[in-house]
């Protein structure tokens, strides 16, 4: 098969989804069970053929992220079938931390409302669902976190197989939430660089295995859409000025943008402009670094962060990252460990949200680019809050408390509170 | 005043409410802050005049539960006031969990997607914007987990200022949680008996503290009958023919059977009958064992049982969930806490969801219930799942884990795998 070569027909039905496109050499490859180009290795990615899509339709859709079945690679009767149906979490008015960060306006989408309370579960939901439809029997991840839990409880609701391989040095509390769906936890004796590489030969090997953001990356990956989808649709059905992106692997960020195009392209939404930010945690920057550097090239860095789900040295999409943000005119910025924890603090005390250590990158890079100009103060602006402040509670060490001890007596109290 | 004077007028906007009425000697008095009967000292209930209410304005309403703002004690204007607006949480067809104890058909209400991860955002919600209508100024509460994770959040949201007392030997967890958001958290050396206490002699000496559960408990509790409201709605406005509802004060089953009456009396379900039923820990069962002696009043215990949430040992709202529960033909049990962690387990694996002691409660209770008999396995049945598994990950003990430990060879986790 030739770049460009347009398969007219496939055997799955996996909605508008028409073909795999390689990201790089631009050829196109029938939907299969493929993640690479046959061509060059380069990623492949899901296109489409939307047809017409109303604003109607949608609304008149159930609140999870199956309402935007018609743009994603999921099958028709995507909801006949027990998933976590995930999404239509809130996206909150944050006008004290507007305040506070020195934004005319921003808005807070809240994932942390999710059904194992991190954006994982959009992505699973809809890899689940394409895994189904393309024969797998199993589903399967290396991980460090929350797509261990969003992995896990997705295959129990769904009656499946799941085999979650983990660093056997993983904090107890987070070894828990994903046992206690009693898929099959390995943990292994590595780091996540180690653990990852065993998930690539074994997704080599099992061919019903579907490690989610392996042999099924292409359609998982596009399960981020929605949280684009649904900030346009909460905004009343426009675009926000400007958007600031936890960078992991980056294919959020890219796919944030993927949605705010083709809600435009298909006359969902107004194709107004917006800007991409990008926020990294220092201790892990390579897409700060390149961006700041004007490189093209994402060197790998071994990650020494808090920030550990976004604790991902050599980040696949950072490349794509870089395009996003300097076509869209963004930016993308770094912040301590110690900014993180005050951004976790900032946003808890402002809007009442308690964000995993994620979440307090993409506040205070927020806080960030504001101090150093980068950003647009009187634009519109969305922070995603993508985890969930339970998970990360180590983060905080010794920075939050009580205000006080005090012996049981209405007395002590008032003066406690001075 | 005497009993049955209907005030005329009342200075507050509170929607619908019209009147405070004693649950005991029936006696009204106008809206205010008050939660004792000057009659008699018995418990006011928040009386409304509801007018005529339509599926179609519920349905056009916002996602939260301000949907239902035209059945609960708030402004009309709620919505323009900065709070957690919680709710519109998942009810999940639970088919799995439905094979495994033996019922037809069950639902799962998943209360873990609240902003703070508990059914506590409800009422907290509905008591932060009755309390600013009312006048006062400070949210606050005794807790020990749950409701000080909503009080803290909401008082944030605001920018209120907020007093949450714990005991001080409240697990660090637990303590992070609450003072994250940055309110005044004080931790009393004492137990929640004396934390409560202290809490009753400060809202006796603060008028413009609301302490959620104490002074503005009559506005607080009517947010327990959104969770009613909404199973209803999400079922395609019918009642299902069972419930199933943790019992703590009980005043959240009294409440969702509150609900599906004014459902029922205002034509937006068919008035079929339902049965409900409480769920308790054996190690903190006064209800229940008051109902399986066919008392009317509740002995107080002292509580030992890792439902930490559920444990109290003199519910206020027991003798009417006693009533409530014998009214509509339901039944009481109560479960070990072996049962509750194996609760939990089962509705982890199969269903996906990781519910605290107090869901384990519930769904262990449901087991018991069909095991016994009481419970009819043809009856569509409703658990309500009201708080998240990450903040009792300490009950779990060790009975999770990983399934092996393995070196980072795919031969080694192949045979782990078996």
């Amino acid at each position: 098969m030739t770049a460009a070569t347009v398969p007219t027909s496939t055997k799955f039905d996996l909605g508008p989804a028409r073909a795999l496109l390689c990201r790089e050499c631009g050829n196109e490859t029938p939907l299969a069970p493929e993640y690479a180009c046959l061509e060059c290795f380069g990623p492949l990615e899901v296109a489409y053929d939307f047809g017409k899509i109303r604003r109607e339709d949608i609304e008149a859709g159930p609140r999870s992220i199956w309402r935007y079945r018609g743009l994603l690679p999921v099958p028709s009767t995507v909801e006949q079938h027990p998933n976590t149906d995930p999404g239509g979490t809130r996206l909150v008015e944050a006008d004290r931390l507007a305040k506070a960060l020195g934004l005319r306006k921003v808005w807070v989408k809240d994932d942390t409302g999710n059904p194992t309370h991190s954006f994982k579960d959009r992505v699973v939901g809809v890899a689940l669902a394409a895994a189904r439809e393309l024969g797998f029997k199993v589903l399967a991840c290396p991980s460090t976190g929350n797509l261990a839990n969003a992995v896990a409880a997705a295959a129990a609701r769904a009656g499946w197989k799941s085999v979650v391989l983990v660093p056997s040095s993983l904090e107890r509390a987070k070894i828990l939430m994903s046992a206690v769906y009693d898929g099959a936890l390995i943990a292994v004796d590595g780091n996540y660089d180690d653990v990852n590489r065993l998930a690539q030969e074994l997704a080599a090997e099992h061919e019903d295995w579907a490690f989610v953001n392996v042999n099924v990356r292409p359609y998982y990956a596009e399960g981020s859409k929605t949280l684009g989808y649904e900030v346009a649709e909460q905004l009343g059905w426009r675009l926000p000025d400007q958007v600031v992106v936890p960078v992991a692997s980056g294919s959020q960020l890219t796919k944030v943008d993927k949605a705010f195009r083709e809600l435009g392209q298909l006359d969902l939404v107004e194709a107004t402009p917006y800007r991409v930010f990008g926020a990294q945690a220092t201790g892990c920057s390579p897409v700060s670094t390149a961006y700041k550097s004007g490189h093209d090239v994402i060197r790998p860095v071994r990650p020494d962060t808090i920030a550990r789900s976004l604790a991902i040295g050599a980040p696949a999409d950072g490349p794509y990252v870089l395009d996003t943000v300097r076509r869209t005119n963004g930016a993308i910025e770094d912040v301590t460990d110690e900014e993180v924890v005050e951004g976790i603090k900032l946003l808890a005390r402002t809007e009442g949200i308690f964000a995993e250590t994620a979440g307090g990158v993409t506040v205070a890079t927020a806080k960030k680019l504001v101090e150093t100009g980068q950003i647009d103060p009187d634009g519109e602006t969305v922070l995603l809050i993508t985890g969930d402040g339970l998970k990360t509670l180590d983060a905080l060490g010794d920075t939050v408390g009580p205000r006080a001890t005090v012996p049981p007596s209405a007395e002590a109290v008032l003066k406690a509170l001075g």
